[in-house]
């Protein structure tokens, strides 16, 4: 039995601060038509998909942060998108910022979730990576305050049983890191989707500027082929709120190869067949873990403390 | 005080069955006067650099196949090479096979050392991950017996105060885990010399064959920029005993970029001045690993049973 997923990447454009998520779920639902008339099973959307990339801006009053985050899913905004998608028979994937209260305290994560063809909820991931910092730090362009209004995923790594395979999640950050790969890879997973609102500019190291589309592709690239997985990157793109964010949204091939691109900055489609059985041709050989790996070596990996 | 470290990635093209250690010294002399008279303060060889890529046949006498391993280091036929380096001032690596007897047992080892400008040994790495099979395959256009002929090194990966920094080392397949940068990166490496055999052709998935260059350079190129090191990357490269070896040695910063790269499939010399200091740019931002990484959370990493 064929285990091909057509897949999407739906790259979004700028969503200004002004912007309503309706505006924005009727742009996400303008890309999940198209994807469907394309024969997609599945349309993945980025990282914090409704809204603007809010932690640019340093915000003293909590309740004015906490516009930019849901308390359910779906909820009133976002029930379009899942009705639309079931009426269509597609998959879909977005981020969002998460509010949620466990044993009486409020947590506040930067999510994605995986709805499967029936509708349902069937992953949620919360961003395990978290970057930036947690103070205002006025001398920078602009602020990078996930550390501030996020707290870090505390659930390990895991994938779903869905579309025919298991899929994983990551948002952003976390690509950058080979950890993520390899925990998802050795928990099965054949296919990641990875959302990401990533500026040009760096504050940190404005002289790798101009390497920021390299180093987007160089980790997804090397993450996808050093395990043997399907990768779908997929950005929130262009010129927001004066903040230039690159694009170059992909999917990715268990080799390593790009096989889908966007070639602009705003709300763009690119589609590709992902066979999930194409996983086996590096995962059964150049990289048999069982075979190969060597994890009574690594014990570097998992210090807490410096070696 | 400057931590530039001027380093020549020093491809060896093939070397014949038949070709004596001497010969092979001869051209790494060579190899050696170019690199000292270009201001270089270390030259790095390539993996099993004396003698051809011998796993790539079966042998059923272990008396021949010990015929291509080296019983102490250094011997008579690559003192050449160390007396030389000391005379011009310069450090060298290089990988050897390497037979020991260690509590009355002989061991076999794909071995690399580095030694530095007085001509001391300062390191001494046994290959960590070992491709290939144990067993004769016939099938097989030629053998890959790395797991028959030696053994898996114990040691963990480790790095030496040299040349004014740290430098660690890897080999060939270990290029291609990610677990090997980080492990190097967590212990300190600012540099990691590897050297690779590896065949164009490669029989579990002959598919791939015309992406090998690809993953060569992807697996380097995200080793070094996630980490944010220096990569000395060396080939034994061109058609040795019928069967075609990459080439493409290079030299990768800590930003992922190929700086140097060698042009043929022969002997070959590239340089470029590194400087250690860089690898701040990426250790110190991007991938601070006391801010950002989650050891906590990679619990697969290291678990000897699967998940």
């Amino acid at each position: 039995m064929s285990r091909i997923v057509v897949t999407a990447a739906a790259q979004l454009g700028p969503i200004d601060r002004a912007e309503s998520r309706e505006s924005v779920v009727a742009r996400m639902l303008a890309l999940m038509e198209k994807a469907a008339a394309r024969g997609c099973d599945l349309i993945v959307y980025p990282e914090l998909a409704l809204t603007t990339f809010f932690p640019r801006w340093f915000m003293e009053n909590q309740a004015e942060v906490d516009t930019f985050f849901e308390r359910s899913m779906p909820n009133a905004a976002t029930a379009p998108l899942f009705e639309r998608a079931k009426v269509l028979g597609i998959g879909f994937s977005f981020g969002y910022a998460e509010m949620v209260e466990e044993d009486g305290v409020l947590h506040r994560y930067n999510t994605s979730i995986v709805v499967d063809k029936a509708g349902g909820i069937v992953h949620r991931y919360r961003k395990i990576h978290l970057p930036g910092h947690k103070n205002n730090e006025p001398w920078r362009a602009f602020q990078h305050l996930e550390k501030r209004y996020f707290e870090p995923g505390m659930e390990p790594f895991s994938t779903a049983d869905a579309f025919g395979g298991k899929i994983g999640q990551a948002i952003c950050n976390d690509r950058r890191w080979p950890e993520t790969y390899r925990e998802l890879a050795l928990r099965g997973a054949e296919m990641v989707l990875i959302g990401y609102n990533t500026p040009v500019h760096y504050p940190l190291a404005p002289e790798h500027d101009h390497l920021q589309c390299f180093h987007n592709h160089l980790c997804m690239q090397a993450g996808a082929y050093q395990n043997g997985m399907w990768i779908i990157g997929v950005a929130k793109a262009g010129k927001e709120e004066g903040c230039d964010l690159i694009g170059q949204s992909c999917i990715i091939a268990p080799t390593g190869e790009i096989v889908a691109m966007a070639s602009t900055l705003g709300d763009e489609l690119v589609v590709h067949d992902c066979d999930l059985d194409r996983c086996t041709e590096i995962r059964a050989n150049i990289f048999n873990f069982r075979l190969h790996r060597r994890p009574e070596i690594y014990t570097a990996l998992t210090a807490t403390d410096p070696v």
